[in-house]
């Protein structure tokens, strides 16, 4: 169990990389997000999340197409640099990756720290046309103890689904790591910060846990991203963020992880223990 | 099966009484609410939520005070000019009641048409002194098919559980009427909306579906209330408010419950369908 006492649970800083990935130039979007690493890691950031399918960029066009930018997890050339520059600089980094298993594909997210591979993580609920390219996730939602923390991890259309939070709080998690792609929603009101801001902001609230959401921005085939990336804390408000909506950006803010251990509310109300798991299971 | 052709369901108008309730003064409140109510469906209202205990007040110091004030549902004189008022405005209501059955009280909703009770719901999740006073709702999250459409009921802390809107979600309803006491938060931002409102709306999201809130207003035995009434359509955009924090008004919207039955995103996404079942139960 890690204690409050411990040293390694000084206040965090945690990073959100906002960026703008090239749709399948992996060696271009490694650098450019290992810039932004470094330079986040300068500032004294221990804990730093990438987008969605960071490396390859989002719009597959064929099934071929993504398998032939998918990699192995861990042993692929894209988690052995994010653990490459997680040690170096002894950070941990939580990057979207599209996986090559053994057959299938999955839209997942490599976790590195400065020991190396932590930990892998695969997209539960699929968005559109994901389902034509990739598995739906089956390694449940783990949530990876390090030494920073109890880390979760869930992926943009995960968000949508209050299960998803409820099952890494009740797993532990301190902290929900979101590499994401958000999508702008047609009928969203002018000026009206994203929806997905919205759905983070009430996951973090009700669970009592800190989220983090790094977004891309751009125009991919056609296809604009939304940003305006945020970091959570938990009760429910902002801590950094929203970022814009169009510029790359690293949003940052330092956390007490610790607070996501109190869920008591008064005297008699608790988050997670006042669920009716005799009424809704 | 309710049908869209059924001209019972031609755009419907919910209203939320936003009010301030006098503690103990259950006549006083009964022909104060009823004036709202009958305000409202002058301006053609078919549906109309009150505040939670919207008959009593809120702030009990006592058991005995609870059940001094509590009354059977649906033969008590509080349900018995609800089902009145409805029959002779031919609306339905929703009002919050502090309820006494045999033994036990609980902090209720009682449901009234045009052709008199249609039904109850129990606050499953009670907040705070609330567990003094009450026990904690027996019925599940029961949805009531009426002419108008199908109505699901939660009362305030109940909409900080993400299960009560998915279990009535699942159940089929096509709104959630939310009579509420929300009291503001000491770590509130300030300007910030409420966060009741942020849940409500992301529920409402999340589960395409229609909300209705109707808080209370004014400061009761020292304790403020938060006002900020809000409707929300399926997408969780808000179709009318948030109403003031402070002041009494009447929260209109209307709506077509026939959009809470379109779930689906695109070829490949459905709201409920998408829940990975094999992995949260």
């Amino acid at each position: 169990m890690i204690q409050a006492s411990d040293p390694a649970r000084a206040p965090l800083r945690v990073s959100c990389i906002q960026f703008e990935p090239q749709f399948g130039d992996v060696a271009a979007n490694i650098a450019r997000a290992s810039d932004l690493i470094r330079a986040a890691a300068a500032e004294g950031s221990g804990l730093i999340v990438l987008p969605e399918l960071a490396s390859t960029g989002y719009v597959f066009e064929s099934e071929a197409e993504a398998a032939s930018l998918a990699e192995p997890v861990p042993d692929g050339p894209t988690s052995r640099a994010w653990a490459a520059l997680a040690a170096e600089l002894g950070v941990h980094i939580v990057a979207g990756i599209a996986e090559r298993a053994d057959g299938p594909l999955y839209n997942a997210a490599v976790i590195v720290g400065p020991q190396g591979y932590i930990g892998t993580y695969r997209k539960a609920h699929l968005w559109d046309q994901e389902n034509v390219f990739f598995a739906k996730g089956d390694l449940g939602f783990p949530v990876f103890e390090t030494v920073l923390g109890k880390i979760g991890v869930a992926i943009c259309y995960d968000g949508w689904f209050p299960e998803t939070f409820r099952q890494l709080a009740l797993g532990g998690a301190e902290i929900v790591c979101i590499p994401t792609n958000w999508v702008p929603m047609p009928d969203q009101p002018a000026g009206e910060a994203a929806m997905a801001n919205t759905l983070h902001r009430a996951a973090a609230h009700t669970n009592g846990l800190f989220i983090a959401c790094a977004d891309r921005v751009g125009v991919e085939r056609g296809q604009p991203f939304e940003g305006q990336s945020l970091i959570i804390g938990p009760k429910g408000w902002p801590l950094a963020g929203p970022a814009s909506r169009d510029r790359t950006e690293t949003l940052s803010a330092v956390v007490d992880l610790d607070e996501a251990g109190r869920k008591d509310l008064n005297t008699f109300n608790s988050l997670l223990r006042d669920r009716r798991t005799d009424i809704y299971g």
